[in-house]
């Protein structure tokens, strides 16, 4: 008989930092695999912001919490190993919501086949949840227009850095606000943006008079944090917002206020938030959208990889520190 | 040779109360009407919290400030009373931008006749700048439908007296945000509101849990103040947010902070500004969609008639203390 490690949620994060003591790392048996199942052996699993509402048991968010005593949820790419199902055969490489654990049973519910010649690491970083939201938050909700100006949050992270490359193909202006001159020097060196804030050493009202001197007609907030009140004064009339992440106050008890809706009259904002939940069943179409991009090389990526199922634990905490250099990953 | 009466703008106003010296009372000689002119006696003026945008310095409003040592802008009724212009004629009662004067020489430029059997009151309550307010902020910015639930502040005022008439004429629970007891109960006894919470007594948050048990779908701002921060967290998913005025912090030199944006997130909100100059060109198709909510009797509204010209300088202040009852208006 085989075994397999898996992490389960066991207590409901506090504010702050994550504590390893919310999880427990079990071992389990491998489960037989019957008619119409397969087992799936998870090569990568991908950590996300999103996991931040998956474990609160607000009972207000979007989808429901992770359950206590269950396997932690995630996404992940694998193998097939084992299948009894007729549209799985052993050998697929396939994605989907695997969960922390180093092997997953599936009816193939939301399981989905990958290309043989896209890498792990680029399926989770760019054709996964954050290419997906990239693409829905800019296009659908922040209705781009070549010329305008861009700025995006978390610049460097694994949405920011695609929103901001798909909207330099469409021949926007784009600054990215990052939080260390490494992930500045990387969005304009590499990625091609026009200009980087250092939202921990700029000063944020000089620099985005600096560098958006036609002020701003689409806001990508992926942090939220102090800039958010200084972009609010920069925005053009008619200009967009688009909420994807508010990263800098998930861990806090109680949320710092947002800006006054002053800015919201006089300039006729619309500030939309969204969640890729909502958006599932138009993943086809975003993919449909998204790969012409990919696939003329307009969207670089760079992964961050993690070794080890348990190394997810402290993992997370690298949202809050933002010491991690590209899309947080987990090698099994 | 005859004068009339005008009041100039000659300061740009500080924050706090409107002081009588940012205005002078000046007497001017009746002017001759040339061709393609016609004189307008103006009967009744309106007063709107917009005016203080108008007044104020700021380039990034919606349109351009009143101009100092000019005539103070706003709208009114008249009657013309001499006319070389082939489209009006003696006699004609006329509504539109007339300013703070007793006469108005016009060319026609934004100048629109008026139903005979209609009040000078009703005009600028129902036909003006309110209604047209309420009806494109309700119908095209808010999306009500039928069984929603609706807040509203400045639910007594000129604006928001509509808005919740239109909700409860479509089928939505109205519930009114007023200043104090005497607005909650016209609101409920005369306009049929669900319900009303006077922000200056009440318990906002358990006044929000008993009146609106199934949470809040579409919320029309036009004040700010506290109740913005404990409405947000009654919204519900796909709520929308539609931003109309922010009296409260009009007098103030630094604006009270916004909500957090979390909730914008976890409940996919819509917030979206706006003001009428952008939809003038509209103003037929609003007038449309209006006059049979009006004509069916389901808009009730009430005027708070001020006594000459200069009644309308400290006239402005009401809309700071709230203590005006139904539409401002100047009575000439």
């Amino acid at each position: 008989m085989t075994t397999y490690k898996a992490i389960n949620l066991v207590k409901r994060p506090e504010p702050g930092p994550v504590s390893a003591d919310i999880f427990e790392v079990v071992e389990k048996e491998l489960p037989t695999v019957n008619d119409g199942q397969f087992l799936i052996k998870q090569t990568h699993m991908s950590l996300d912001p999103a996991m931040f509402g998956w474990m609160s048991p607000d009972t207000e968010s979007y989808i429901p919490p992770v359950e206590l005593n269950t396997v932690m949820r995630s996404s992940g790419v694998g193998e097939v190993v084992e299948s009894k199902h007729p549209d799985f055969a052993k050998g697929d490489r396939v994605m989907g919501m695997m969960g922390w654990q180093e092997y997953a049973l599936s009816d193939g519910q939301g399981i989905n086949k990958v290309q043989a010649d896209v890498p792990d690491e680029m399926v989770l970083s760019v054709f996964a949840l954050p290419g997906l939201t990239a693409t829905q938050g800019l296009f659908n909700v922040g209705e781009p227009k070549s010329g305008e100006t861009l700025v995006v949050t978390g610049a460097a992270g694994s949405v920011g850095s695609i929103v901001g490359q798909l909207a330099k193909a469409d021949g926007l202006r784009v600054i990215g606000v990052v939080g260390s001159d490494e992930k500045a020097n990387w969005i304009t060196s590499e990625l091609g943006f026009d200009g980087a804030i250092n939202y921990k050493t700029d000063d944020l009202s000089a620099k985005l008079n600096e560098l958006t001197p036609d002020g701003i007609d689409l806001y990508f907030e992926n942090t939220g944090g102090p800039i958010q009140h200084h972009v609010m004064q920069h925005m053009n009339a008619h200009g967009r917002i688009v909420v994807c992440g508010m990263i800098a106050d998930y861990d806090k008890a109680e949320p710092a206020p947002g800006p006054s809706w002053i800015p919201i009259i006089k300039k006729r904002l619309k500030i939309q938030g969204f969640t890729m939940p909502d958006h599932f069943h138009e993943v086809p179409s975003l993919l449909e959208k998204l790969t012409p991009y990919v696939m003329s090389g307009n969207i670089k990526y760079r992964a961050h990889t993690l070794e080890g199922l348990e190394s997810a634990i402290d993992g997370l905490n690298l949202f809050f520190s933002g010491d991690n250099k590209g899309k947080l990953l987990v090698k099994l």
